[in-house]
C-alpha cells in the first residue's frame, strides 16, 4: 500500500475547481502505485475550500454544493483510480439551528462512497485566524482503520490539534488534547492535515511539534500542508514525514506545489533527494520564497499577469522590484522612476542600473510640474502652497496617482513597497506611498529588508536566484542601494534619522509593542529609555487610521498589520 | 432602595478616564436617594474598556491595570457614595495557561470590596464580534442578593446572554440559554449590561427580546446599553425597563449619555417625560440620529474639532454635509466644490445653495488646470492622456488628493461620501472619492439614502433638527438635489443608469447577496432576472479589493463592509 501526500495550492472558495485539482492528484498519485495497490492520497486542511475561506463559509449555496462534489468526486474515483482512497478537508452542517453551525471536518472519499470521519477539535481564533466564527468543535478523536481489512490505525487530525506544546509553540488553546486522546486510543501513523502559513522560525516549529507527537504515539508523523499565496498569508508547504524517532524521512518542497506517493511502510532511509532537503533551507532563502509566492499568487488569482511600483533608488522598492521579478517574471515588471526637486541624483542612477540589472522596463516621469500644478491650485484655497507634512505628502499622493493612472490604464497590479517599520509609526502617506494591491514587504521591519537584501547580494543566494530566473551572479540590489541613509526625499537633505530613531533602536522596540503587546513601562523595565518607549508607542497608535487602509501586507512575522491586528482607532 | 440605570460613553481602552466616569455617575446618580439609602448601579458591559476594545484585550499591562483601577474605585466609593454598589464590566483573567485567558465578567464594587459575581456565557463570534478571541466563557448563571440582607434576587446577564429567542433574533448562539438557568434558579429582577450597537430595527428587537425574558421570568427587566460611537459602530443607548407584563416603565434617551435613578419597586407607572419618550422615533430619525453621534463620536475621540467634505451637488455629499453639521456644528465644518469640465451646472448651484442653508463655509477649486497637468504628464509615458476608466479615475484621484492637502494643512477629518450601493458594486474610486478617515454613508443604500433625504426634508424631521442645531424650517436637502438623476460626472452627460441597473433594482439584489449570503441561483428563483444576478454578484466580488482599503464605515444595517464582511479578495 502507498500513502501520498498531496500538496496543493487551492483557489479559495473554487470549490468546483479544487475538486477537479483533488482528481488530477489522484491520478498523479497513482502513477507509481502497483495495479489495484490501496493508496491513501492526504490533502491539506480544507482542501475542498482553500484556506481561510472567510466569510465565503456563510454562503448556503457553498456549503450545498459540497456534497454533490463528494458524489461527483466519488463515481470520478470510481473510474479513474478506483483503488484511491481520499481525504479531503470540508466544512460540514452540524445540523443544528444554534450558530456556528458547521464543523472543520475530513472526509474519506472512496469508490464506494464518501463519509465525514473525524471534525476538528481545536479551533484557533487568535491571530489571524476566526475558525470560532465559522465552526464548532468536535468532541472526539478519530482512528481510521485503512484499509479496512487488517490495515493501519491511523489517527486523524487537523492543523491545530497538533499544536499541544506551549513550550514549543508559545501558547495552547484551551480543549482537549488530542495527542493524548490518539496515545490512549493506540494508533499506527498520525495524520495531520494543514493550512499553516508561513512565519520566519515555522519551519523548525512545526517539525518540533510533530517529532514531540511521534514520540508521544510511538508512530510516524505524515504532516500534509496547504501551499499557495491567499491575500495577505503565504501557506509554504513543506510536508513533510517523521519517524517515531525524530528522524526525518520525507520533506517535501517549501512553496511549490508537489504529490509525493510513499511505499508503507517507508523502507530503509528517504531517497537521495529528499535527503538533499532535509536540511531547512536558510531562514532568509525561506523568507524570499514566501514573498515571492506571496506575490506570484496574489497576481495570478486576482488575474494580472502584470506587475507595476514606483523605484526610488532606496533598498524598499529595490527589494519589491527584486521580489516581483522572481514572482512574475522580469518582462512582466514595469517601473516608474517619479523623481521631485528634493530626489537626490542617486535616486535615478541607482534605480536605473537596478532595473538594468534586473531586466525591467523604467521610465522616469519628473512630478515638478505636478508639484507646481497643485502649489498653484491649492494657493486660491489656501492663500499659499501647502508646507510642512501636508506639501510632503502631497508629493507622495502625487506618485501614488500617477502609478495608479498608469496601472489602471495599463492593467497592471501596483506593489506598494513600504515595510513595517514606516507602516507601525506611521511614516508613510495614505493614498501616496501606501497606494497598490498588495503591501509586499510591509511585514518586514527595516533591518530586516536590510539582511534580505545583503543575503541577496551574497554567495548563499545564488542558487535560489538562478531558480527563480534572476540574475544568478554578481550584486542585484548593488552595494550604493544597500548602504545608502534611508531618506523619504520629500524635503531638502531630509533623513529618516530626522524623525526617527536609527532602525536598529527603533525596531527592537516596535517588535515588542507589536509582537508581544508589551507596554512602554515593561520596556523601560527592559532597558529602553522611557522617552523613546512613549514616543514610539504614541506613533504607533496614531498611525492605526492609515493601517486600516493600507492594502493586505503579506504576513511573514508572529503578528503582521493586517486581520490579525484589530486595534480600535477612536482609542486610548 | 434605588436602582439606576447608568447609559455611558466611555472611550476605548482608556480604563483610568472610563473609571473617573462610573465614580462620577455614581456620584449623579446618588443625588436622588435618601442618605443611606442602598443604590445599585448598573453599567454597560465591559464599562471599565469601552466596547470593542479589540486587540487593547491583548495587552498585559492593561489587564494588570483593572486591579488598581478596581481598588481605587472601592475606596473612592467609600469616602464619596458609601452607599452605592456599583456593577463594572471588566476583563477577568482566567489564570489558566491556555488562551484565550479572559472572562467578559462583572464585578460589583462596593465601599467594603470587590469582586466577580458573573462571567458572561455566550460569547458572540459572528458579524462585527470576536469575543472567542478573547474570553471563555463562563459555565454556570449567578444570581447577587442586593442588598446583601433580605434584598432582591437579582439574576445577571450580559448583553448576547439575552438573545436566547431565534424566532426574534433570527439565529442563537450554541450554548446554553441563560434566561431558562435564572429561571430555574427563581429570580425578582432580572440586569442584562449590554453593549449592543445601533441597527435598523435593533431598538425594537432588543424590547422583544426583553420583554419575552420578563414574561418567562415573571420578573422585571433593567436593560442598560452602552451610548456612542466607536469607530464603525454606534451604539445608541436607549436603555430601559420592562415589567414583567410587557410594559415598558422607563426608557433613556436613545444616543445620548444618561443616568437614570429609580425608587424601587418602581411606583405606578413612568414620569411623564419618560411616557413621552416610551414610542421608539421613527426608524428613519434614530438612523438619523445614530449617524450623528457615529460622526461626533469620531471625531472627538480622534481629537478632531473640524471636519472638511467635498460637496459634489448630488445627493450623496449633500446628506453628508447634513450629518456633520449636526453633529460639530456648521462653523465647524468645511466643504469644497471640485468641478471639472464635465460637472453640471447644478453642480455648483445646488451644492452652493446647500452650503448656505447649512451656513457652512465653502470654497471652489476647478480640477481642469490639475487634469491638463496630469495628462500632460502622463501622456510622456502613456504616448497619449489616460482614456476611459483610468481617466475617470484620474479625476477622482485629483479630487481627493486636494482635499486631503487641505484636510492635512488645515487639520481637519475628511470625510468620505459614498454610499453602500457604490461600495458593493465598485462604482467608486480607491484613493479618490474613498478618501477619508469614516465612511460616514457606506452603510446606507443609495435608496436609503434617498429616503433618509426625503424625511429630513420633511416636516417630521423638524423638532430633532432643531434639537440637532439644524435649520428648523423648509428644505434642507432640497429638491433640486433630491430628484437630480444620479451622476459621477466624470464623462460628458453621464448618468450612473449608463452603468448601473436602477437602484431601486438594484439594491434589493444586494441587499440579499449581502446580508442574507444568497447566491444569484436562489435570486433567479426569487424572480430576480438571470443576467442581472450574475452582473451584480460579479461586481460585488470584483470590489473586494476596494473595499478592502475603504475607511470605516458606519454600520447601520445587519451586515456593513468593514469587520463583519470578511471576504477573501484572491478568490472565486
Amino acid at each position: 500500500m502507498r500513502i501520498a501526500l498531496a500538496q496543493l495550492n487551492p483557489l479559495v472558495g473554487d470549490l468546483v475547481g479544487n475538486a477537479a485539482r483533488l482528481l488530477q492528484a489522484s491520478a498523479e498519485a497513482v502513477i507509481e502505485a502497483a495495479s489495484g495497490e490501496p493508496l491513501l492520497m492526504v490533502t491539506p486542511e480544507l482542501s475542498l475550500w482553500g484556506y481561510p475561506a472567510r466569510d465565503l463559509l456563510l454562503r448556503p449555496s457553498l456549503i450545498a454544493l459540497q456534497n454533490r462534489l463528494l458524489d461527483q468526486l466519488t463515481s470520478d474515483l470510481q473510474r479513474q483510480a478506483p483503488q484511491v482512497s481520499l481525504l479531503v478537508g470540508i466544512a460540514e452542517p452540524t445540523g443544528s439551528r444554534t450558530v456556528p453551525n458547521l464543523y472543520n471536518a475530513l472526509v474519506l472519499v472512496e469508490a464506494g462512497g464518501w463519509r465525514v470521519v473525524y471534525r476538528k477539535q481545536l479551533l484557533p481564533s487568535y491571530d489571524v485566524f476566526d475558525e470560532r466564527r465559522y465552526f464548532v468543535a468536535g468532541l472526539a478523536p478519530a482512528v481510521l482503520q485503512w484499509p479496512p481489512a487488517g490495515g493501519l490505525r491511523l489517527g486523524l487530525t487537523i492543523c491545530e490539534d497538533l499544536w499541544v506544546d506551549a513550550d514549543l509553540a508559545g501558547q495552547r488553546l484551551a480543549g482537549p488534547d488530542p495527542i493524548a486522546e490518539l496515545k490512549d486510543a493506540g494508533i499506527d501513523l498520525l495524520l495531520n492535515l494543514s493550512a499553516s502559513p508561513f512565519g520566519l522560525g515555522k519551519l523548525v516549529l512545526r517539525r518540533q511539534l510533530a517529532t514531540r507527537a511521534a514520540a508521544r504515539l510511538g508512530a510516524p508523523v505524515v504532516y500534509v500542508n496547504q501551499v499557495g499565496g491567499n491575500d495577505e498569508l503565504v501557506f509554504d508547504g513543506a510536508s513533510f514525514l517523521i519517524q517515531p524517532d525524530g528522524a526525518l524521512a520525507t520533506q517535501l518542497t517549501c512553496c511549490r506545489e508537489e504529490v509525493v506517493s510513499l511505499a508503507w511502510p517507508p523502507h530503509g532511509n528517504a531517497t537521495a533527494q529528499a535527503v538533499a532537503r532535509l536540511e531547512p533551507p536558510d531562514e532568509l532563502e525561506q523568507l524570499f520564497r514566501a514573498l515571492v509566492l506571496g506575490v506570484a499568487d496574489y497576481a495570478r488569482k486576482c488575474g494580472f499577469n502584470q506587475a507595476l511600483l514606483g523605484l526610488s533608488g532606496g533598498i524598499d522598492s529595490a527589494l519589491v522590484a527584486v521580489l516581483a521579478a522572481a514572482a512574475l517574471g522580469a518582462d512582466q515588471v514595469t517601473t516608474l522612476l517619479l523623481p521631485s526637486p528634493w530626489s537626490s541624483e542617486g535616486s535615478i542612477s541607482d534605480a536605473t542600473a537596478l532595473a538594468q540589472r534586473l531586466g525591467l522596463a523604467t521610465q522616469i516621469l519628473p512630478i515638478a510640474p505636478l508639484m507646481q500644478a497643485f502649489d498653484h491650485s491649492l494657493a486660491a484655497v489656501l492663500g499659499g502652497a501647502p508646507s510642512g507634512l501636508a506639501a510632503e505628502n502631497l508629493q507622495s499622493r502625487i506618485r501614488g496617482t500617477l502609478l495608479m493612472a498608469l496601472a489602471n490604464q495599463q492593467g497592471q497590479l501596483l506593489l506598494a513597497t513600504g515595510n513595517k517599520s514606516e507602516l507601525a509609526v506611521g511614516y508613510c502617506t495614505l493614498y501616496g506611498d501606501m497606494n497598490g494591491g498588495l503591501a509586499v514587504i510591509g511585514d518586514l521591519y527595516k533591518t530586516t529588508v536590510f539582511a534580505l537584501c545583503a543575503w541577496l547580494d551574497g554567495q548563499a543566494a545564488c542558487a535560489c536566484r538562478s531558480e527563480l530566473g534572476l540574475p544568478p551572479d554578481g550584486e542585484l540590489i548593488g552595494a550604493a542601494i544597500r548602504h545608502k541613509p534611508p531618506s523619504a526625499e520629500l524635503r531638502p537633505d531630509q533623513k529618516d534619522s530626522d524623525s526617527l530613531p536609527d532602525y536598529a533602536v527603533l525596531d527592537p522596540v516596535l517588535k515588542a509593542l507589536i509582537e508581544a503587546h508589551q507596554s512602554p513601562e515593561q520596556l523601560v523595565a527592559d532597558g529602553v529609555d522611557p522617552a523613546l518607549a512613549e514616543r514610539v508607542m504614541g506613533l504607533l497608535r496614531s498611525a492605526e487610521f492609515k493601517r486600516r487602509q493600507a492594502p493586505p501586507v503579506l504576513k511573514v512575522s508572529r503578528r503582521a498589520f493586517g486581520s490579525g491586528w484589530r486595534m480600535p482607532i477612536a482609542a486610548r
